[in-house]
């Protein structure tokens, strides 16, 4: 099935580009509520599902033995911008484990942050592995592996105990198989599987309610997820659409971005999680279609819903920073 | 009607994005020779036109006046870095006409070079106008207005009588009307027309062959098309595709990328024009769909079709330069 056009691109009055996609919402007891497209398709969820591959961390007791709190925990599920703070969060990270970033083996780039990587220029730097936007996790898988008493070289690896325990959890959450023939390597290094797009909706509501989850694994969900939304720049960076969308109802909303057009999200209070995924990849249209989601199940609060419409209908501008096209969500949504 | 997949994004072994688009090859006699998708749809040329925009910079005569060789020509026709050559040339050519970068209405950005970033930042500058992609265009813009005795202050509008000439050459060229309600603002903040896309596929076959035009726009267009093809590096930059295509094969391809996932191209010993667009605005796929076609069209040179297949199959690579994945154009172009 070919899926709908969920955001248009207006340059002008003429619509310039189109973006396809998919987009699921489940509650926790497997029901799907709100279904657009091909929900059985496999994704690659990519880092959408740090939250999910935190918990380990936290059901190891390595959280707790390195005194992590909310700002630990937010880096730990976060695609950070690479920003001082994260940098500098990510590198305490590893030295409560004895580590420094040479036992990261996500690789390096510069910071997705423009601003961060023109002031490491000018400082006359170059970046290292804490910069790389998955550097907070890649902190948390090792100091699970320390404090567990795993080696831990190679932990990127797919065939790593580290990995185990993380599709071990991956498994547990969205319910799908999670096979060596749907394996692929992320941007990080470390295995991504493609399952149906649906199987994340419901991790995502399990992660928010710890419904069918044993007591301790529902406490590191909601302790994962608290964390996030109490820091969401930890989670993302300076004006990144998941900062904005979790600051706009602050407890309310859970949102990851993850590469090539996919989000996971979850609401709380109505205990839905909510995945997606834009058919070509592009994250700008991912970004519209999860606030345009979100401002459609939180409609009956009208100042939020309308914060949300805003940043479902982005403007696009020229260089002198005139308004010359927007994103807009199509009537799919409505 | 739904433009087919033309570009696949797989990771692993699994295809994790897609990217539908559509694609016109004619010849200057207004003979469609390939066609795949909606053709008929209008599309913003965006930059990949720049070399029609460039026709009154030569057909006015200030190209000579200014005595501007291969390397102005293909400078104005550019989507370029912001590598210091580039600038360096924008700069000499407003200095020809007695003007600098405050004369430029482009607006300035950071180099879409990375290490042309990095250097600058290093060097405690921050861009200027000249910076901006678009800044030989715009040059050539100025020095036209300047040569024809024509007053430049607000030559990017759509009303000055600069653009009402790069208007009459892209509908002469294009055969299509460019009328004011399908007109949008272009990122540098001069008119964009919404035509349909062939038109521009006739349009480079004529411009590379001459047919239909006047001498003197023929000639103006040939040495145009030369120019690019003699100083690809100056009509993008650095690692580019363009650069790459137009290497591959000196003299006998001309490519011309634009925003939003466009492409025009020639291939002059054929007398083909090509034009394309990628729905959803990706360039990498863009990228992909251009290599493609050439190396079909282009098929009996078979150690050329061989370099262009490869450029069409480019890698997706890990943080720690892994190939984890490729892009690949579909069945669509067999």
């Amino acid at each position: 099935m070919t899926n709908p056009v969920l955001v248009e691109v207006l340059r002008g009055a003429v619509v310039e580009s189109a973006h396809r996609g998919a987009v699921s919402v489940f509650d926790a007891d497997g029901k799907p509520v709100w279904e657009i497209g091909d929900t059985a398709r496999p994704v690659f969820p990519r880092s959408a599902v740090k939250a999910i591959q935190a918990l380990p961390l936290v059901e190891s007791g390595a959280a707790d033995a390195y005194g992590f709190g909310d700002r630990e925990l937010s880096l730990a599920c976060a695609s950070h911008s690479g920003e001082p703070a994260h940098v500098e969060l990510a590198r305490a990270m590893l030295a409560k484990a004895g580590l420094d970033e040479t036992a990261l083996e996500c690789g390096a780039h510069w910071p997705s942050s423009h601003d961060a990587t023109i002031a490491l220029a000018r400082a006359g730097s170059s970046p290292n592995p804490l910069h790389n936007n998955c550097s907070g996790k890649h902190s948390g898988f090792l100091c699970t592996c320390v404090h567990a008493g795993i080696a831990h070289r190679g932990y990127v690896g797919a065939g790593h105990a580290l990995q185990e325990m993380v599709r071990d959890a991956m498994q547990a959450v969205t319910d799908a198989a999670h096979r060596a023939d749907d394996r692929a390597t992320d941007g990080c290094s470390i295995p991504t599987y493609a399952v149906p797009l649906r199987s994340f909706a419901l991790g995502f509501a399990r992660m928010a309610t710890g419904t069918g989850f044993e007591p301790e694994r529902a406490k590191a969900a909601k302790r994962l997820f608290a964390a996030c939304m109490a820091e969401p720049f930890l989670v993302a960076g300076t004006g990144k659409a998941d900062v904005a969308l979790m600051e706009a109802a602050p407890g309310r909303i859970f949102v990851k971005t993850g590469a090539e057009g996919v989000y996971c999200a979850a609401l709380p209070e109505l205990g839905l999680g909510i995945a997606l995924k834009c058919d070509d990849g592009a994250g700008r249209a991912a970004e519209v279609m999860v606030a345009a989601v979100i401002a459609k199940l939180l409609h009956e609060d009208k100042a939020l819903a309308a914060k949300l419409v805003e940043q479902a209908n982005p403007a696009i501008e020229s260089r002198i920073g005139a308004k010359v096209g927007a994103l807009r969500p199509t009537a799919a949504f409505n």
